[in-house]
């Protein structure tokens, strides 16, 4: 497979595009093409063709383009993912296997229990989870990015309505508790919903009240079941469960 | 939560138990736990007990024994990875979700694919992967750890038999597809088994004939779907979405 570029201009006529400067110096410095490479570029908004490189500068590259290419097929409903911000590495995490698993909307929280620097909440977190988001797409072959929102505090989300950026409105909407908090039930998730917002707490877990708070405000209550998964792995683990339960038709077992 | 130890001499009606070396030093050096602190002992096989440390030295200490604790509940099959040998940390990554993920064997096999050093198919890697199963277990609360075979040909376990090793024999033998091969089948597998088999490839994939052999030896083809997840993340996702599958009825929304 070509290497593979965003190139936020793309359009399904142009004959070419450049790439933006992050991306430049990708493809000199780190992949070392020349004019004439093959490779393949993407929007981010599902657009994705085949190109050749035509001029290669650190800061400026200018891709020649060819046909559309079907980039891999988007989830048949909008998944936002509510995460309480983790510390580092974690969150880093989080934002590559969120984007692997077709989220929609990516929708950092502040809640009672986080437990992050100021600065993993403030803007430059954000141009980095961007960056991590965009890598990710590039090794899935996802043509579509994930929305990262700026960080709000997770009472702002709960009570999302309207043209609310988090996506939530509307949707079915999911809290993740700890093993043991289940079981309470009867009511099952509508398969397959329009949009879906999952909601997934940091390290410590969420505080007693919060869980409250959500369920009074519409949010189910939801486990993965009596595991003990670390918080940077549960968007993983309860993606690939929401994806298969949707789609079990189309995966049937031969 | 007490520190807790790995402690294969533990039993039920034991009143002190002698941890192993490695879990000594650890205590010791690490932990610098002394005299008197509160710790947890499990076997490996479904016991958990709680202790107090009575001695203390980097090669010798004894846990004086309370009562048991019940443990992080097992899953109602039997779960056996067959796990393609990843590279470095990724296998190292398999063994520690597969631990968290309730897998009772873990198969590690070489197939046609395998592209990693002799010494990592090696009994070194086998210890290697034994202490990450039980730094797995400790951080989940799990008390039984998954037995590790030593690493085969893939085509020894296609066609396991009686009493193989593997686990394999006798249960429902699932294959992990690449995304595209799938939606060919019908039949769903029975929920619940007593029994799954799961077999993860390699970095590169299974190779073209390794599918036809699969089938040919009653194997089903089975996918998480059009998403591309990273080898090493397979385990993880795939285990989520079996437990999910079988447990739905105990876990419905709230």
């Amino acid at each position: 497979m070509p290497p593979r570029f965003h190139a936020p201009d793309l359009t399904p006529e142009a004959s070419d595009v450049m790439l933006p400067p992050g991306e430049s110096a990708h493809l000199t410095r780190v992949l070392r093409l020349r004019p004439g490479s093959a490779v393949e570029v993407f929007d981010g908004r599902g657009l994705l063709r085949a190109g050749v490189v035509a001029q290669a500068t650190a800061t400026r590259s200018l891709v020649t383009l060819a046909g559309r290419i079907e980039a891999a097929p988007e989830p048949a409903a909008r998944i936002t993912i509510v995460q309480a911000v983790l510390k580092g590495d974690a969150m880093d995490t989080v934002i590559r296997d969120a984007t692997v698993l077709g989220a929609t909307v990516i929708h950092p929280v502040t809640s009672a229990r986080t437990n992050v620097r100021a600065r993993a909440v403030q803007g430059s977190a954000r141009e980095r989870w961007e960056r991590v988001a965009v890598a990710a797409a590039k090794q899935c072959g996802r043509a579509t990015l994930p929305e990262i929102t700026s960080v709000r505090p997770l009472a702002a989300t709960l009570h999302a309505s309207g043209h609310d950026a988090s996506g939530c409105a509307g949707a079915v909407r999911l809290w993740l508790t700890e093993p043991g908090l289940t079981a309470q039930g009867s009511a099952d998730v509508p398969m397959p919903p329009d949009a879906v917002c999952l909601a997934i707490g940091p390290e410590g877990g969420w505080a007693p009240g919060e869980l409250d708070a959500a369920r009074g405000a519409g949010w189910h209550a939801w486990s993965l079941g009596p595991v003990t998964i670390r918080a940077e792995h549960v968007a993983l683990a309860a993606l690939s469960v929401i994806r298969y339960a949707w789609d079990v038709d189309r995966r049937r077992i031969t």
